[in-house]
């Protein structure tokens, strides 16, 4: 690992998660809690957060090998110490995030990476005025982090290029698959394609064309069979003979009309198209799309087999 | 099974994926397909994809058996003859739908229930004028229909109720999840679910806030692995102790800002609140949400295990 030692700021359940990701990735991990109740909880919610995740452990290790790399603390400094990275998880609160920046700036490593999980401000809401700032970046997950790979990685315009790289390899060391937002924008994007979906599910809603379950059965007996393999552009790759630029090319209207709704111009101008295409090339060329077809529809069969294995926890 | 005769019209993918679907239930299924090419490859390719998704065949039942119930015929009569439920599975095109519901008007049993498969227009736009309206309905699949249980069932208002229902039972008894579509609208609701999520990812793409790539990882390794077990308002609702009513409070601020800027008015008035706490908690009591996080966890983490075990057939 490029990083040993990691401080995490908080133990709730963001924190707590991170540090079963960094812990049983092989780094020591100090948290700092304020809280004594938590203080003395925590150990046992990691414990019990471990233990149900084992299927993610490294080969020959126990939840108390990893439960053992892990201290907590109850001063800022005392969890900071030697900490290559620090991972601010306490509220999500803007005057909280700058206080306890500036006492990190004072407090942490000077080559410190100083990361904030918040889903809401971008770094430069926080730390601009602080003498570390070129080491503070935005690192949000999905929820949780330990159950879920993907995570958000967005640096300020005054983030060092080093950190970010040095952020995302580390996260991919971690079993994690970092995204890059490339540019500081609130809220960030992952929560943005969640609130999007919503948005239509909620606009059905309130036009009474379909009911809440039905709503739901679409994505969870529907796309959400094809989108826990594939993301939604890999999708529509498959749904035509040429690609997704011709998939575009036929059905792109669907989604051009929509944008037009919504008074955001042309959402498939063809600089986008083209951008499209080439990533979808990149990942594999058109003459094995049906090799691909014939692997998501194994997947999707397999996830139906899971599913009917799992069953309900619904009472109705 | 209530129907025992199906034809199908078009042996195309989809109708090649309803006859399975059909045929796999027990239904004896009568394919019309005008082109001698297609006629001639037709068993073939159903033979290819029933054996590609023999693991939903009925216990002990083989590929053969199924096979044997599906016939091939060369006129639309002749597929129509007996038939409890016709399936119309042609080129996309509203005038022919409309020449070949003219000709069901008049070749079909009086009492079939009339479907068609499009994915555009609704029974209004090519059967109004026609005696057999009653009769006449949308069945919508996500695609394909033999691998994606999800079903898109829309009546025009002439529509009788009682077709609707016997429909929506007999989609039931083939394995299918109905979801019925309550008034007429173009491109129905399943498509449009997935045209909202594009036009946010499109946007983000002209925007280069985040590269394809990362975009489709926020599906497929983030909010896909969620999703393939639980619808989104199903999936919020586990995301705050007091259920999606104290989860819109907190955070429905996201929907309810992007709703206001595509010009959408206020996507979350209380009376939708209102549905959806109903709806959640008809599922599923609120103090029985920490028995299905834990299972939603262990779902993702057997996804997670299916996931690496399939590994991915893309080249870079």
């Amino acid at each position: 690992m490029t990083v040993r030692k990691i401080a995490i700021l908080g133990s709730g359940v963001i924190g707590a998660s991170w540090a079963i990701v960094y812990a049983r990735s092989g780094c020591d991990v100090a948290i700092y809690e304020r809280s004594e109740a938590f203080r003395d909880s925590a150990m046992q919610r990691l414990e019990s957060s471990l233990a149900s995740s084992a299927s993610l452990l490294r080969d020959g290790e126990t939840v108390q090998d990893v439960l053992a790399r892990i201290t907590l603390h109850d001063t800022l400094e005392a969890a900071v110490a030697g900490a290559d990275f620090v991972h601010e998880c306490i509220v999500e609160n803007l005057d909280s995030k700058r206080q306890i920046f500036a006492a990190l700036n004072d407090a942490a490593e000077p080559e410190a990476i100083l990361a904030s999980t918040t889903s809401s401000f971008p770094v430069s809401h926080f730390a601009s005025d602080l003498a570390c700032r070129d080491r503070c970046i935005i690192v949000h997950p999905a929820t949780p982090p330990h159950l879920l790979p993907v995570t958000e990685i967005c640096p300020a315009p005054f983030t060092s290029a080093e950190v970010s790289e040095r952020t995302t390899a580390f996260m991919r060391e971690c079993g994690q698959i970092p995204v890059r937002i490339k540019k500081e924008v609130e809220g960030f994007v992952l929560n943005r394609m969640q609130a999007a979906l919503l948005v239509e599910m909620l606009t059905l809603l309130r036009e009474d064309l379909i009911d809440a379950r039905d709503i739901d059965a679409i994505i969870s007996e529907g796309f959400g069979l094809r989108w826990a393999f594939l993301g939604p552009f890999e999708g529509v790759d498959l749904n035509a003979p040429g690609g997704i630029r011709q998939y575009l090319e036929r059905y792109g209207f669907l989604a051009r009309d929509r944008g037009r709704e919504y008074g955001l111009g042309d959402v498939l101008p063809p600089e986008t198209i083209d951008t499209l295409d080439d990533y979808a090339r990149s990942r594999i060329p058109l003459e094995a799309l049906p090799e691909k077809v014939a692997w998501r529809d194994e997947s999707i069969l397999a996830l139906r087999a899971l599913k009917a294995e799992r069953g309900s926890v619904d009472r109705a």
